[in-house]
């Protein structure tokens, strides 16, 4: 089944793609040069470069380390968990570019509905994961904060992509963990 | 002089086009059609599209609230009153568009060593600007964490951009204030 074939190629050359040259930044003929096929090919799969987009998105949201999340442990440490393992994913992947769908939110008011629905509705599913995880902390009384476990969790994933946001300045992630450790304590305080 | 005047008519437009739409999304095209000049007039005034981004970043940071950081009262209360102000500021350019020095740091992979180097340097004033007063409120006990200045500055920062970036994909910027107060108390863990 060569159709097939031809879209595992493009979803597996445009995640790259994308982090590297954003999603305004990344054409169809980008996508379709580094995946090797004709550039008339890719209609034939996506409907358009949202619609991929979209799919590329939810794959790399999908590779993120939830198992640590719901591991045993203590609560902070199952969260401290999952944040190095992003930055861990972020260095291997190139901290010049930076996590993929902080690229893909930051483009959202360009990058039309489609994008945007797509990655408000993985940031929600995310915190949602995180702020188990947090909750959990808050009933063991590791986590003193009594702010909704949600905004919380939103916090943490914040302060991870704002920082991941600087270090794609520097060329340097080393601020990321550094503030993920901060951001960790602020749910104590 | 009608070249002063075109080029001021370059800069006030390309702010707007550049928060909309992002570097790589906004070409000299968008950017002269807005401005209401010739596209051919472009190159009279800046070398390339990164020159003018340039411009326009540093042009967006001098905007900030700076003298608030620097005024009387409290440091907590100045960096809120900072802070809150880049709040409102975003919210009357468009909370879908976020803010324009977060939207060039995503693309800043792409735009190029002109456009990284000048997001990377007014960070790190900006960031130097935040520090004096978080070093303040550390004098005065006021601000507990023992942590550097300028990392616990640069977590403000980060906090806010991070945030902004979550408000850019719901079109909601309440999560922002409410996560600046979470990395306030921070301060104080």
């Amino acid at each position: 089944m060569p159709q097939v074939s031809v879209k595992n190629k493009l979803v597996e050359s445009a995640e790259d793609v994308f982090r590297r040259q954003g999603f305004n930044g990344a054409s169809v003929q980008d996508i379709t040069s580094a995946a090797g096929v004709p550039k008339g090919s890719f209609y034939n799969h996506f409907e358009s470069k949202q619609a991929l987009a979209v799919e590329i998105a939810r794959r790399y949201a999908r590779g993120a380390n939830f198992a640590v999340l719901s591991g045993d442990g203590p609560a902070l440490e199952r969260l401290r968990g999952h944040f190095v393992a992003m930055v861990d994913r972020t260095r291997e992947t190139g901290v010049e570019f930076g996590c993929l769908l902080g690229t893909f939110a930051s483009e959202s008011s360009s990058a039309g509905d489609q994008v945007r629905t797509a990655v408000r509705e993985i940031l929600e599913d995310w915190t949602e994961e995180v702020a188990r995880t947090v909750r959990e902390g808050q009933e063991a009384g590791e986590i003193t904060s009594a702010r909704p476990a949600r905004t919380l969790a939103a916090f943490l994933i914040d302060s991870f992509e704002g920082a991941t946001l600087r270090a794609k300045t520097i060329g340097d992630q080393s601020v990321v963990a550094e503030q993920l450790e901060i951001a960790l304590d602020a749910l104590r305080a």
